[in-house]
């Protein structure tokens, strides 16, 4: 495939992107396949001689589209939004074609300083205390990441070497692993499973804080944890503080935590994976208030802010605690500016070496929406799910199970675990629409996550209209059932 | 922006991203710009109100092209190629579109059932051990990683926990800060800094094993290694063969370190980052001999298969070490066919939990080419780095410093580091190509790596030329300082 070839495909594969998000209504929202369902559709092998374009992109309709997940239809209220947007892909698409590495400066500068830049204006959009911003000389900045997984791991890392550092020059000889076996990470209850995981990769102990009766980790029950570990002769050196947690969107009081963590030096790191994109709009920003005391914070664009996945944006105030944690130099990536102070190379920041051109799909969606459609686009999702969450609250057969603040709505039927696991059972059976569960509390609940770029009120009105429909049927037959018992 | 303004500027877009790689070689290959050049150039903040697409697009080659690196550029043969074609880019803006984040098989079976069967593509024609192969119903597999640096990571966590289990299972009561004190990784003096960083995150030592004078880890050098650490008291767990290593692409001998490993019960990972594309080809799959006693494989199709970054593709023959180690069950990512023993959420396998459809990349690319397309990209490479081989052992003021397998030759003057030192300076200073160097057995070496998909015998000519002369004219000037010396 040649450049003119490829004009020509390019242009076709444009159609077909804009075909099908312009018909993704129309496409049943979660497929039908069972599992092992594609491995019969194409062959065992490769091909030796070339498949035509025409023939890849007729399986793309016949063999992938029955087997996808169609996460940007308007009835997807699942999990939450991973962000899609015609700016995002078409900076995506320049990616593509420059295809540098962008491991140190020196590998692309453009791709580094860019990135740099971008943090900025995204730490300024989110109000965001200086100390974080890499402004023109200060101490901290920010970085893209590939998911918020990865943000939590490299701040438990980075955390983890500072006081580690720190035991041992205090007390020469002490060995990591006798470090390790005293260190103690803390996140609530409602954290995200990557908080989790980032403890076992860091071989450290996570402890679970018991959140409040609006989920949220409140300064007593870490106080309390804190104390009992410490006369134990534990160090706690990590807290994650979660923004919007995954369950029901809750918010830990930073305003407590924070100071806490800042008295006992340990990093605390703040994770807003979702809902840190609505930190942009005034009247939210003071869910962020806090932040000032975190070493730490990290938040997904990809989710929520139009910029396609990955793209999780970080910041630290000390870059040093980064690069101080992870820095090798092989004289293979050594390069002339690198000891000048003046740059960045991002791959001391990150677990991988090798990073992608991000940054454009942030100035691209930035200004082709610019601030105020960012701050539209939040507003009328937070919107949307206050009209589901009247929905609900007008019929007494459902009750709503968690604060609604931004845009996701926790509910049930009032009834048994085993009644809402039926009625999810036939939601998502149906195919109209797709939603996940979660617990709180013990209990089962649903998630109504607002998702797609292209969802309306008539949306969701036709949700609820559906979900309130086979709740009824639901009902019903347990009825029935009752009564032949009785 | 609508579906109709995107039909229009992704067909500019289109344009753009052929006319920029038609156009590559006409571009200055390592750019000029200093430290800090582009932040002036952008506004501070974010627009409040959007700019344009015809602004942006401006922007692009005003702003970002002066600042960028273009490792596509026939006259780029430093660190080693990443891919780039045209069906690789295809494939990514449908990527794009679908947006869908493939975490485990129900968030979309498409994107998980074809990236298995892929892997198992790849495998078979690499002619990987049937161990490897998720088949109908092995117990291995293959996943797509972000990068090498991950997939080692991964390994060595792995590793990690199933020693840590067994011996826990051994002797109750062993804490795991009291195992990793105990815990040592192997790989040679000439694997890459990620698999040193493998180990620092994964708190455990790494020793580095000398190699031989063909740059090779053998098996003496690892066995004497081996018993003085036992002999200390410490349990070798983890072992990483290179397979093409960074500065000179040499070969760990597989076949002597494989049954070591194998006899101690020590997890064998091979890492053929940059090499392992070639082994598609029958003459150089003989490299590959001894994988069979690797319990994980791990090599980069975006670095010489042609598939656009990122594409990183690890193979394990026991999936469950995998999901073992990282296995965490929220009940927001529970779905109905979990427990079926049917599907493969790779959540379980990475470090991160979100994940872009990437096999559609891999789908694209064996197909257009076809595997004889993908040989012969191959083999074309491995000639035009004899030719440059040709070159430099034809003039008897330089010599290679290692033996050329494949795509890359290191290269010297006879003579001191300060003189090569120089040479690279005024190589990379011209900026007509762009070459980075090495270390081997402590002398300062010039790496030159066939990187472009448009490299042709011509641009390695011009490239040996250009060499050549500066060569000249730095000796005739260090003669010409040594005569005014004397
Ligand atoms: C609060 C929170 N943290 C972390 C994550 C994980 O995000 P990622 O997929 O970017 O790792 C999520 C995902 O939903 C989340 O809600
Ligand atoms: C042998 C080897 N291993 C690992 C890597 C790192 O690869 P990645 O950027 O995919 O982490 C490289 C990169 O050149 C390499 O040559």
């Amino acid at each position: 495939m040649n450049a003119s070839d490829f004009r020509r495909r390019g242009k076709e594969m444009v159609d077909y992107m804009a075909d099908y998000l312009e018909g993704i209504e129309g496409r049943q929202v979660y497929p039908d396949v069972q599992p092992g369902y594609l491995r019969p559709l194409i062959p065992a092998t490769a091909p030796q001689e070339p498949d035509t374009f025409e023939d890849i992109l007729q399986d793309v309709e016949k063999i992938i589209m029955p087997g996808v997940t169609h996460w940007h239809s308007p009835y997807f209220f699942a999990y939450f939004p991973t962000a899609s947007s015609y700016p995002a892909m078409l900076a995506d698409m320049l990616c593509g074609a420059i295809g540098c590495i962008g491991f140190s400066w020196a590998a692309s500068p453009a791709c580094t300083e860019l990135e740099t830049v971008m943090m900025d204006w995204l730490g300024k959009m989110l109000q965001l205390p200086e100390a974080f911003l890499a402004g023109e000389a200060g101490e901290g900045g920010g970085v893209i990441q590939g998911s918020a997984s990865e943000a939590t791991l490299v701040a438990l890392l980075a955390a983890r070497t500072k006081v580690t550092r720190r035991l041992q020059a205090a007390s020469p000889g002490l060995t990591q692993g006798a470090v390790l076996e005293k260190l103690v990470a803390y996140a609530s209850d409602q954290a995200h499973s990557s908080v989790e995981r980032a403890g076992l990769i860091g071989g450290v102990k996570l402890k679970a804080i018991p959140s409040d009766g609006k989920f949220a980790m409140r300064a007593s029950a870490l106080q309390e944890a804190l104390e009992r570990d410490k006369a134990a002769g534990l160090i706690p050196f990590f807290v994650v503080a979660t923004l919007g947690t995954t369950s029901c969107c809750s918010f830990d009081n930073l305003l407590e935590v924070g100071p806490i963590c800042h008295e006992e030096d340990i990093w605390l790191h703040v994770d807003a994976a979702y809902a840190g994109s609505a930190f942009i709009c005034p009247e939210f920003r003071h869910l962020l208030n806090g932040v000032e005391f975190a070493d730490s914070f990290n938040f997904n664009p990809h989710k929520w802010l139009l910029v396609n996945f990955d793209c999780s944006a970080m910041w630290v105030k000390r870059r040093t605690d980064l690069t101080g944690a992870f820095k090798l130099d092989p004289v293979y990536l050594k390069h002339s500016h690198q000891g000048s102070g003046l740059i960045t190379d991002y791959r001391h920041w990150q677990l991988p070496l090798g990073r992608r051109f991000r940054s454009l799909k942030m100035w691209f969606v930035f200004r082709m929406y610019g601030v105020k459609g960012l701050q539209a686009y939040i507003r009328k999702h937070v919107q949307l799910s206050h009209e589901f969450e009247a929905f609900v609250l007008q019929d007494p057969r459902f009750e709503v199970c968690a604060e609604v603040t931004l845009g996701l709505v926790c509910f049930r039927l009032k009834g048994s675990d085993g009644l809402n696991e039926a009625l999810l059972e036939r939601i998502n059976s149906a195919r109209k629409i797709h939603l996940v569960p979660c617990r709180l509390r013990g209990q089962f609940v649903l998630r109504f996550a607002i998702c797609s770029r292209k969802v309306e009120s008539g949306h969701v009105r036709l949700a609820w209209e559906h979900i309130r429909g086979l709740a009824a049927e639901l009902l019903a037959a347990e009825e029935g059932k009752a009564e032949i018992k009785s």
